[in-house]
Formats: C-alpha cells, sequence, structure tokens
C-alpha cells in the first residue's frame, strides 16, 4: 500500500505540482491526495472523464485512438496522464481507466486497469488484472496509480 | 440526508445528465455519485478545481471575479456550476467552493461555504456556514449540494 502523503511528499521533493486524471476511479484518486494535510501546495486538481468522449475533449486524447480502442488502453492512460499535466498546469499527471465491472466495457474484462504516470521526463503506464467488486476494483487502482507515481518520482528506483 | 441514489435519480427523472465542479470536496461529490450503480447513464464527470487559477481556465470562472472576490463566493459557486455544464456538455452542474480549515482563506471563515446548482432552467446557490474539522466540512458541503440538487430538479417544490 501506498498513501496519498507518500505521493505528495514524493511531488514535493521534486518541487513539482500534481493533477489526476480519472476514469473508472471516478474522484477517488484526487478526493484522496486532498485529504492531506498541506496538500495544496503541489496539488494542482483533476478532472474526472466518466464518460468517454470527454476524455477527448477535457483531457486532449486522441479522439481517433478512443474510437479505435476504446477507453480502457495503455496509450488512452498515458495520453490522460499527459494531458492533465497540460490542462491543469501540473508538473506531474497521474491516470486511471478501466472496467470496475460487473459488466464488461469495450469487450475489455472487469478488472482491468491501467494506470498512468506523466512527468517532464517520462511517462509510464501499467496494468493491472484486479480481482473483486467494483469498490475492489477502484481501490486497487487507487492504490496502483499512486504505487507507481512514487516509483517514477523517487530517484534511483 | 440526501443520497447520491436520489440525486442521480432527480436528474435521470428529467432526461438530463450531470457533472460537478469542485473545489473544497475536492473530488467527494463525484466519488459519491460514480459509486451508484448505473451512474454512467447520467454521469458526465468533473472537474476539480482545487488551485483558484483552474476555476479560470477549466471552468470558465471570469479571472477578474475570482481576482475581486476569492474563490469562496456565491457568484463564483454559480459560475463553477454553470461552467461545468459546458465544459462537460452536461445539463446540470453542480458545484461546491469553500473554506475546509482549520486555516482562513481569502478572508473567509472555516467552514463557510457556497454550493450551486445549475440546469437549464436557472441556477440557485445556497451558503453554508459548517460547522466542525476538514472531513466535517467537506461532508456537510457535500451533503448540502446534494440536497439543493434534489430540490431544484424535483417539479414542485
Amino acid at each position: 500500500m501506498t498513501t496519498p502523503a507518500e505521493v505528495l511528499a514524493a511531488v514535493a521533493a521534486r518541487g513539482w505540482t500534481v493533477a489526476a486524471a480519472e476514469s473508472l476511479t471516478g474522484g477517488l484518486l484526487v478526493a484522496a491526495l486532498v485529504e492531506v494535510p498541506g496538500a495544496s501546495a503541489v496539488l494542482r486538481g483533476g478532472v474526472v472523464a466518466y464518460a468517454t468522449d470527454l476524455k477527448a475533449s477535457l483531457l486532449g486524447v486522441d479522439a481517433a485512438l478512443l474510437a479505435e480502442r476504446g477507453a480502457v488502453d495503455p496509450d488512452v492512460a498515458a495520453a490522460m496522464a499527459s494531458g492533465v499535466r497540460i490542462v491543469a498546469r501540473a508538473d506531474v499527471g497521474l491516470a486511471t481507466t478501466g472496467v470496475a465491472g460487473p459488466e464488461p466495457q469495450d469487450g475489455k474484462a472487469p478488472g482491468l486497469a491501467y494506470v498512468a504516470v506523466a512527468t517532464p521526463e517520462r511517462t509510464s503506464v501499467r496494468r493491472l488484472d484486479l480481482e473483486g467488486d467494483r469498490p475492489a476494483v477502484r481501490a486497487g487502482t487507487v492504490d496502483a496509480v499512486m504505487t507507481l507515481a512514487v516509483e517514477v518520482l523517487t530517484p534511483g528506483r
């Protein structure tokens, strides 16, 4: 488990700011970060692009990519993370997209999710295959993107 | 108490969709709505404009208004609700802005918050003076905007 405080500390240690772009987690990630005391020093905000078309209009994800692959895709996750860096004027973008279930989405199975972290230096994406009900998939996705963020942001790892 | 399910049912009863623009609640409102089964039929998404400048750049709130009054203001709340209707292409916009505390913000006391609901017909704003710590102020604000939404959306009330 990675805590929201660890994420914000890792961002602050680089002298950076952070924003979140969320699909299946629907605000859980940014809400977790907001609750950390002193969050406003590094947290810019977030975009919850729950409807697929908002991933294009609010986050700048390529509409052709969304049409071809659907919303649950590693390149879409990367584009969401890169996009929220720009629209929220943040140094670091975190992103989540996936299938909370219980029904498949765009032909993808429940529990499949992608998380991404974009920094001024690079963009990293991780595939998740999670078990459990909707709350479990969402919680697992939030934990995974925070873990990836700390890994990416911590020099020498 | 108003439940997220009641809000989405009231939106659906009008044949409308909904999006959220949040400041002090930081994603708690949209996260609560996302957890309702079937939410995707009416919930478009949301914007967490935690940093004040994002209220202008992401939601279209007048920068001069923000500069003059600060972020904790009834007209800012109304503009956030109207703005998220447009950027998220939703029929109904919900908005929260206020001081979670423990420190004052822009000269406003902790616990002061404004919630707003914008529909194709009208925009309603309510002032809140909440007691308690940061989680209590945030939870009270989420409840208040959901209550206002059901009032505004239910004909004959």
